[in-house]
């Protein structure tokens, strides 16, 4: 069994601290990586997050997130991810992570909702490719398909990758993908088109559709034998933690973070 | 548009009444088809059951539920499954629909699961075949995986249609199947062996992972569109309405029955 690479913490896991906070915690725990949401990175101001997020040493292995393709207006949509890709860009992340968008407002047209996310992504890609953005096209569980993401499968993530090339890879999230029969041969497919590593734990019973997330090892995924996919299909990266959970936001973030620390073990 | 075939009540839809008395309310609204589940089938006695259905001149669609072969010991999980397919044959249903259970107590190697499903299916067949009861294996929404079914998309259940050979077809339900980006090709793939097809609806938001189920046109899913291609596979048969809703559930069943037929029309 190989080791798991060196962590990351998605800032979404301490809730309740602020981005400065959070890099602080980061540098004193000894964690060498940092993923933030935009919602706290622009709460920072982005030129002072990076500053401090250099100054502390970290690795930036992504930020949450871009897409969000089928709410709204198509043209607020692209401008929205054009700013995501310059606030990638700024603070150096390795990767925007798209989280694609639902069923658009009053529709049951799912092959539709598709087409505009696909379309969306062409039209970002050139932006994207200029900035030096990999565009990480993260599936989420089929049961966000209404609400929060049309891309569903592993299989449709690196279909998507396969025709707009170069720029486009994928966000492995092991929370959204564990279920997946298919999940093996899509895996060794998407060799050197991962970005991004992300784990959590499916919890027995489940009892929010959003937000009742584990800590690994809370849960039954096998997160060792994805990460083991993952490496065999060339990952080298490390994996982050991302954690949406009531529970957790209720408890004290440096206990959160030391529990992170202590189950890495399970990663 | 093709018309929405003959509707069918599952018994869970009107969880508060005895077979008896569903039965008798499907007799009295027209509704010309009925599906029981084993508890309420049990407890009213299997040929008294038959009996009644008979009398009242409805179409057994489906006896709700075989599987569960990863629950408990295997033998255990056999001998439940053979009880099944005698009742399904004693009430003339057209197929045993199959829930086939999710990870074992305590494990997480979901390969293993699957595999302990496959050899369920293969040690129940001769059974079922004996007994002229079509095993309509169902794949179960992937938020199931973790408790109640290891099978999560129509592919793989068609995958061990392919092996299985006659006596196993599919239950399709627009619940479990609908965001599946591959399931336009799943359903043509599906022909002359789709067994059962059942409706609900997804709700936005949905609250709870089993038991917020809606009904025909209370969400998103596009159940024409699904049913159409149900019958370019070959579907003949009717609707079957299930619905495992705390809401529903809550309400005057009469008043239930009357909502599923008003709702025909969006099946």
């Amino acid at each position: 069994m190989t080791r798991a690479g060196p962590l990351s913490l998605n800032t979404v896991t301490v809730r309740p601290l602020t981005l400065a906070q959070t890099i602080e915690a980061c540098a004193r725990h000894g964690i060498p990586g940092i993923s933030p949401w935009r919602d706290v990175l622009q709460a920072m101001g982005v030129d002072k997050a990076a500053r401090h997020i250099r100054d502390a040493g970290l690795k930036v292995t992504g930020l949450c997130r871009g897409g969000m393709f089928t709410a709204g207006s198509r043209a607020a949509a692209l401008d929205e991810n054009r700013r995501a890709i310059a606030e990638a860009h700024a603070i150096g992340a390795d990767c925007l992570v798209m989280v694609c968008g639902g069923l658009p407002a009053g529709s049951k047209d799912l092959p539709a909702a598709r087409e505009i996310v696909r379309e969306g992504l062409h039209a970002i890609l050139p932006e994207a490719r200029a900035a030096g953005v990999t565009l990480a096209l993260e599936p989420l569980h089929p049961m966000t398909c209404a609400d929060r993401s049309v891309l569903s499968t592993l299989g449709q993530a690196l279909d998507l990758c396969d025709e707009l090339g170069e720029g486009a890879g994928v966000a492995v999230d092991v929370y959204h993908v564990w279920w997946d029969p298919d999940l093996a041969r899509q895996m060794a497919r998407a060799k050197g088109r991962i970005a991004g590593f992300h784990v959590c734990d499916w919890k027995v019973p489940t009892t929010d559709l959003v937000f009742d997330r584990g800590l690994p090892g809370e849960g039954v995924i096998d997160i060792p034998a994805i990460r083991a996919m993952a490496a065999a299909a060339g990952w080298t990266g490390g994996v982050e933690v991302e954690i949406l959970s009531n529970h957790w936001w209720s408890q004290d973030p440096e206990a959160v973070i030391r529990e992170v620390k202590s189950r890495h073990a399970f990663c």
